[in-house]
């Protein structure tokens, strides 16, 4: 089968077997992947992964292996990406995202999706609904990561938000915070990067026009050192701080006015799949206005080219074939 | 009078005026006083303040402003720092700690106590209990930002908790927590740091030896940027970090595992100062056996010196004379 390899450098091949299943695995054929920013910092080095890459993505099982999970045969599915070792107490108390000895779906120990055929355990799996089309699918697993925001600060004290970032993390921050009742305002570094947030009807903002301790709460989703930099010199005293976003080795950071105003910063990383198909079948967010381009495994590497320039928000892969619409 | 003023440079001068009073202020005249680590960051340059240093004091009210706080006459005092505008949004919300307008006692736009007389709002004062000693009552606003920690963290759900950095602020927030019920453990980078926390009956280790991710809090009190990286290092996935201490401008910080991990950053900094005086009341710790030295004001050049060798808890100011006992 086709698959985009990383072996320090990325590759496409069309000499790869088809993975073999483990007990609980399903093998899943792709119809549609998304390049992510993740994907690109692995490319870089980050994190020294090897193998196929891929973690956001929509399929169909086409085997299991096990009998009792015939029924997953033939759906379309989105599925979670972290495979924890279910044993240690933080797979029994907080889940397998937190696992120390997890495998994380084509970012650590675990073949990915840019391919034309992989695995996952059946127990990370969700059937789409038949009102998602394919590219509103591919969506899910950053959309889950962005509810995961709401979740986190829903016992906080806060009513005006600044979603620092205006990429594909931050739009869907941004419009699910709104979504939930919040006063949010995107904030970018250029009028062009704020079009489409204007576009969904979020109120925008040049990042360097904000006066200092502004926000009850500011969302980092920039992946950025500066951006961070920006996001803690406009929260308010006390203030929330969210970061979404890692930025790959040190960075030159000064954090005294954490300690000085008693900032909150709060990590946030997985979020819920059910949760965010469900806002998807109610075609609450034009996901797909965020797709900048549509690209064929072969011509993978173009694809990563193109993902990595400025402004752009979203590349998909597909296999060579189109897929027939599923039954 | 004497006092000991910066001005880019520290000096020590003895031609300087009895401050004048403000409303609501009283003059009080020092009896002893500490340096403190944020003194030493202020003699770098940091902040940029010009005038008196000094915050952290016990002193005897000499005069009031207005007539109707004449009770505060011959009283025995300690003070809070922070002097807030009282208007903003935030004194009427938070108090004056987080006022953005506020002045701070020798840190910030009013002048300190490393003097013979300085001037606070009778606001900010507390009498002392007469079961503690001087030598005590210095330490009742270190031992209050201690014990903010203890509130800061009470909601969470949290048995092990790590204090990095065994100088003087560690190991009251090592005690204070343990006072509270928490199995803490106090960790240093030399055998030698470790001698006074264990001495208070504290757990005690050598930072390199702890494994990765292994509290369920940290507090980082170690003022460097490398005590950081350890606290983070050794947190738990979703566990907390309490940043009690600032370091001077920028430090070179991977923060990715705050998001991979979803670990909570709380920044810590000013307490309750009537349940440290309290505490102190009771005799709970030993805060004596921290005091490294005792200077005059007039060698006080000489005490700052010491004050900033490695591994010196601290070092306390006395005016020339040894003062009466307070009747
Ligand atoms: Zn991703
Ligand atoms: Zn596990
Ligand atoms: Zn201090
Ligand atoms: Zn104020």
């Amino acid at each position: 089968m086709q698959a985009l390899t990383l072996d320090k450098l990325l590759s496409y091949r069309n000499d790869i077997s088809i993975p073999d299943l483990a007990t609980g695995e399903a093998l899943i054929e792709l119809r549609l992947a998304g390049i992510c920013a993740t994907d690109l910092e692995l490319v870089k080095g980050y994190a020294g992964f090897s193998g196929i890459l891929g973690h956001e993505f929509v399929g169909t099982v086409t085997a299991v292996a096990d009998d009792k999970h015939r029924d997953w045969l033939n759906r379309r599915v989105v599925g979670s990406i972290n495979i924890g070792c279910n044993v240690c107490e933080v797979c029994r108390r907080d889940g397998p995202e937190h696992c120390l000895h997890r495998k994380v779906l084509g970012i650590r120990g675990k073949d990915g999706v840019f391919a034309d055929y992989f695995s996952l355990p059946v127990a990370n799996l969700y059937t789409v609904p038949e009102a998602v089309p394919d590219q509103a699918a591919v969506f899910t697993e950053p959309l889950a990561a962005a509810l995961r925001v709401v979740k986190q600060i829903a016992a906080l004290p806060i009513t005006d938000i600044a979603v620092v970032g205006p990429g594909r993390l931050g739009l869907l921050i941004a419009k699910v915070l709104s979504l939930a009742g919040y006063r949010v305002t995107v904030l970018g570094r250029s009028a062009a990067s704020l079009a489409l947030p204007k576009q969904w009807q979020l109120a925008t903002g040049l990042i360097t026009d904000i006066a200092d301790n502004r926000f009850d709460c500011v969302v980092d989703a920039s992946g950025q050192a500066a951006g961070f930099a920006q996001a803690l010199r406009i929260v308010k005293p006390r203030g929330t701080l969210v970061l979404k976003s890692t930025f790959a080795g040190n960075a030159a950071l000064d954090l005294s006015k954490v300690v000085v105003y008693e900032i909150n910063i709060i990590g946030s990383r997985c979020g819920p799949f059910a949760d965010a198909l469900a806002l998807l079948a109610e075609n609450k967010l034009p996901v797909e206005t965020m797709i900048d381009g549509q690209y064929q495994l072969q011509d993978g590497l173009a694809a990563f080219e193109h993902a990595a320039q400025a402004g752009v928000r979203k590349i998909l892969l597909q296999p060579a074939k189109p897929h027939e619409p599923c039954r």
